[in-house]
Order: C-alpha cells, then structure tokens, then sequence
C-alpha cells in the first residue's frame, strides 16, 4: 500500500500537470484571439476599437448610457465639450 | 448582390462573435484552473509554492541554475545569506 | 585600497538602496493618489469618471474624435446605436 | 456667490490637477528608477536578479525560509531536486 509520502506525491503531480495542461488549452486559444484580430487588421479593421466594442458588448446597456451621461458632464465643468443646451 | 457596406458589416460582427466566442472559451478554462488550485489548496497544497513550481518547471534547467547561483552571490555580498566556503 | 571585490559590494549595495528609496517615494506617492480620489468620492464624484477623464485628458484631442467616430460607426454597423441621418 | 455648479465644477478642477500633478511626479520617479536599473546594467549588474534581491528584502526572513523549504519538498517531490539526506 502506497505510504502518505508516495500518496502526496502523486497528487502533487497531478495537481501540477491537470494545470499545466489547462495552461496550455489557455494560450492556444489566447494564441487564437491573436490570430482573428491579425485577421480583422488585415482586412482593414481597427483593433484597438474592436477591442472597445467588445468590452463595451460586456458592459450593461443602462449602466453604460449612465457613465457616458456623467462623463459628458464632467467634461463639459472642464470646459472639454459642449453639452446641447436642454442637458446643461 | 450585397453593397461594400453589408460586406463590411458582416465581417465585423463576424469577427467580434469569434473572438466573444473563444474569449469566452478561455474564460471557462480560466476557471477550471481556479478550480484546481482550490482543489489542491483544500487537499492541503500551498498554492502560492505551487505556482512557483509551474513557474520553474517552464524554466530552462541550465538558465534556472545559473540565475539562482547570481542571486546567491548577491544576497551574501548584502551579507543575507553565508555561501558555501568554496563558492565564496 | 578596496579590492574589486569590495568595490562591486559597495555598488550593489548603493544601486539597491537608492531603487528601494525610489520606490518608497513612489508608493509615498501613490498612496497621496487614493487619498486624493478617497476625498472626491467622499465629496460624491464618480471615481470611475475621475479615471477616464484624466485618461482622456492624456489624448491628442483630433485622435480621440477620430476614435469616437470609428466606434460610432462600429456599433452602428452592430445595430447597438443609431447614427445621426446625415453621418450614415 | 458661486452656484452650486459652480462650486462643483471648482471642485472637480481641483481634484482633477492635484492627480495629474501627482501622476506626474509619479511618472517622474518611475523613471529614475528606471535610469537606476539602466546605470546598474551598464556597470554589469543582472538588473532581473536585483530586482529578485529587491523584492526578497520585502519580505520577512522566517517566512521567506519557510516558503523555500516548502518549494524544495515540492520539488524533490517531483524529483526535479535533490534533498540533503537528513532533510527527506
């Protein structure tokens, strides 16, 4: 029967080798978005906006129509923009 | 026949349900991993260390020695660790 | 006169001690920066909004219109906004 | 006397400067350190490894030992070292 000593070990190595092979399912795909935004570049896109839209496809609908409203109004205080008159 | 407009637009939803696709891929792998470091943590395993072990084991075997031996050398210069007479 | 042993001691130990001091200043530094934020929020500004507005102040203002507007076109061409008649 | 948007738009301002001043002295320091590592380099110190020595001075002596006896059980665990006989 296998004593405490060996029983760890084997685990130890399982533990290690369940992650490191999730690792590597991680970065082929992480490799993979790599690749479709190379894609979309070459086919004219601007990934640095299709990156935005993404994370903006995350974001809540009301919650982001929100942010934008303050945004806006913080930067109309700072004089950056100019608010339609009926928001001032 | 579709105008340049369509093309455009279907290209670009195209390439943002790839990548929401595979984003969402890697996020469930990232979990799993989460769930095995929790596995091993609840198994006893200091996940902190285990990490590192990941870390070294991606390591070249050569480089890894020699780095540790530069370290060695600095923190007894800093009077942190004592080497080995002969190292010295 | 030191021998190069001790000359290297020396200036491993000077190029350590000045980092740390460096480092020491800037997290000084940083701290004074969420003190700064923790006194807007307690005034009830939206720090999230603080962040990108700084963020935004950073930008070449022409490159950030241009990046609205190519957003704006994207999620429009994503149906997620409606443009203006006379921008479409 | 100032309206209330007033006193708010003064307010936000305020906050607003005192961070971008902050950052910049921030942004200032980073970079000396940054010219620190580049000096330490050109002298022909590992600025990786100062920068390991850097952050093991940060952390406590006893747990720092503990955790590099926890590392070296993993890893002669998984036969990646060898233990000193009376350590096994």
């Amino acid at each position: 029967m296998a004593d405490a000593h060996e029983v760890a070990r084997d685990q130890l190595r399982s533990f290690i080798e369940r992650i490191e092979r999730l690792e590597e399912e991680k970065k082929t795909i992480a490799d993979d978005i790599k690749d479709v935004y190379g894609e979309a570049k070459a086919t004219g896109f601007d990934t640095k906006i299709l990156r935005k839209v993404i994370q903006i496809r995350k974001q809540d609908k009301d919650e982001r129509a929100e942010q934008e409203a303050i945004l806006d109004t913080y930067l109309a205080a700072l004089g950056m923009i100019e608010l339609p008159q009926d928001d001032d």
